[in-house]
């Protein structure tokens, strides 16, 4: 691919990182035994998993025992919701979450709804921060599981877990997190903040695509979701993903290592790019909260044009940019996310996504800036709906 | 790994083709967008999906709207049998399946029956065929599904999945097969055999783990097993894992072109080594039917020991077998399919599987020749059970 390309949509999928790459080379044709024998070959995959789960339970302050592995991120929060209510229907058959979940929380509570659950769908102000009051009164004697998004796939806005889960016990249910898009790019400690179940991806975080986890916290029981054999102490079936195990476990203890520079550098052209764009471009707003936010998000909306149009010219220009989420890109419906934070179907429609990475450049966020003010003020003079 | 190793558990996992290798690396980190996006980053990916997904069809004659990819075998077992069941429960709620099943079959029956489906678990004759005249005579008014292994993972027999499949459809009901282990080793037309519902897995076939397909006939309606985001005609959810999913159809290219010379070759050694045990070692027997038998599986069984002793002495001598099947071995249980076939728990205990492979030598094969005999005399000299 032409490297002169421009890539700004890292929370749909990153590159592999080259350590990783290098790390799960050998699982795919010298170490390529099933985890699941004992013969030396199988030792040798067994001994690849076992290191990368502790790679990625150290990320989080967690123990190995407590990782099961999955193939990403939509396995994982369906294994937490479901698991954990087979498991424990009688603790209660009313579940919570919040307005601005991905979609593999979403439609699995909708999915549970029609089985026979109560749901409640705690609201969000207007800044995609969840409404603490709201939440808290929402509670009920039959509250079983509360699932709450650690940062929001589409506006970037990050929620205080630690109190939500504090809360959440306090009324005696347990509390999950998709950390899909939080899980590598800010600190958690789940034995600190008291999370119970957390979901997290490998190619959000310059891992493999088809690999991700479920953090089940000591002592919390759930069932398994799936039919086989008893791989991932009988939780999760199927031959385990040795090299992208491995991968995954390596992108962890890389994420580790840089995340404070990492950070810091995002963030600084983050806020670099939210300040340009709203102050070069007319009738421009920022969604999402503007500090508690992850650190590569920007998410903006123009008045009187649509993202698709957007999206569409900057892909001209070789810049990638989402409109919404990928999860959500196949739909015309205006995002929920947009709708929670209670924009317009119309307004949903103009907001665009950069999300910035390891490899984003200076020189990469100077272009775009650059070329942004042009296509939005063509879009403009075009557009029916000015 | 030391290259004087010989690994014959091919039917554990295969290392991964160079070829395959090849065409897969391009899509960590040149190719790396999320295939739902439309921005070019991302309608590279959609490309590598679907010239993919005609490879897979291409080689059992389906068409490349009729193949979903999943996580890999159990996924796609579970996938068809809960998928179909669910969209159409008032088929009827009798199921049936042979009791040589792979566990992800197995057990998925056993989880419906708790469920409320009634169950017909066929047996099969002492070289491990269905029973034809108990299998028809199984069926019922309510029989809505069957699912039945076409060539076994422990013992490698080889069904009639033609036959079945018709007396399947005469009776109302329609099949599933579980063909992990035959896709792309023996010749599969899904159209000319009448299958309705196919699972196959990459890590079979020199594709990586963590990938696998289902093949839906075109027509046949089933419904989601997960929730989340419209991916693979909204049936599976996830981002898709476009590098497993370049793999896994450049391998059913590579089988498709290999598969005469390589069936030929295998089915040589395999027949040479099911011949030289027999003759060398006494009081040894085949497991399995001698001829509708998977090209690559030898599995035996020798009186008075175990087969876990076999494996560890031959794994001290640099050769990897099993006894059983990877996926159930950390079980201490006899296999449920050496019961099925007829034998004593005792005599199910010793015995040890061989599969050959695509690398596998003339060489590794007298190499084992050589040193089993002698290994299995030890053993017996040793054993309580003389």
């Amino acid at each position: 691919m032409a490297s002169d390309r421009i890539y700004m949509d890292h929370a749909s999928s990153t590159p592999v990182d080259p350590l990783v790459l290098e790390a799960m080379l050998p699982y795919f044709n010298e170490v390529y035994g099933n985890a699941s024998n004992i013969h030396s070959f199988g030792r040798g995959s067994r001994e690849g998993i076992e290191k990368a789960r502790k790679q990625v339970a150290d990320l989080i302050g967690a123990e190995p025992e407590e990782i099961i592995f999955t193939s990403g991120g939509t396995e994982s929060d369906n294994m937490a919701i479901k698991g954990y209510l087979n498991g424990s229907r009688k603790n209660g058959t009313h579940i919570m979450t919040s307005s601005i979940e991905h979609p593999a929380v979403l439609r699995t509570f909708q999915h549970l709804e029609k089985t026979g659950f109560e749901v409640t769908y705690v609201p969000v102000d207007e800044e995609g921060i969840v409404k603490i009051d709201e939440y808290t009164d929402s509670f009920r004697d039959n509250t079983s599981l509360v699932s709450i998004i650690f940062g929001n796939n589409e506006i970037g806005v990050v929620q205080d877990i630690k109190e939500l889960a504090r809360i959440a016990h306090e009324k005696g249910a347990i509390l999950h997190t998709d950390a899909v898009q939080a899980y590598g790019k800010i600190p958690i400690d789940v034995k600190e903040m008291g999370i119970d179940l957390l979901s997290l991806s490998g190619h959000k975080i310059y891992a493999p695509k088809g690999i991700g986890a479920l953090y089940i916290r000591k002592g919390l029981r759930i069932s398994r979701i799936n039919h086989g054999g008893s791989h991932e102490r009988g939780l999760r079936s199927g031959t385990e993903n040795v090299p992208a195990i491995v991968g995954l476990g390596k992108a962890a203890e890389v994420c580790g290592q840089r995340m404070e520079e990492d950070t810091a550098r995002e963030m600084k052209m983050r806020d670099h790019m939210i300040n340009e764009i709203m102050a070069k471009i007319p009738e421009t707003y920022l969604n999402g909260h503007r500090t508690k936010r992850l650190p590569n998000n920007v998410n903006v909306r123009f008045s009187h044009i649509e993202g698709e149009a957007i999206l569409l010219n900057l892909d001209y220009h070789g810049i990638a940019v989402t409109t919404g989420s990928a999860c959500s890109s196949a739909s015309l419906d205006p995002s929920h996310v947009m709708l929670a934070i209670g924009l317009k179907a119309e307004e949903a429609h103009g907001s665009m996504r950069l999300t910035l990475g390891r490899q984003t450049t200076d020189a990469e966020v100077e272009k775009v800036l650059e070329v942004l003010p042009g296509v939005i003020e063509k879009l403009r003079k075009m557009s029916p709906l000015g």
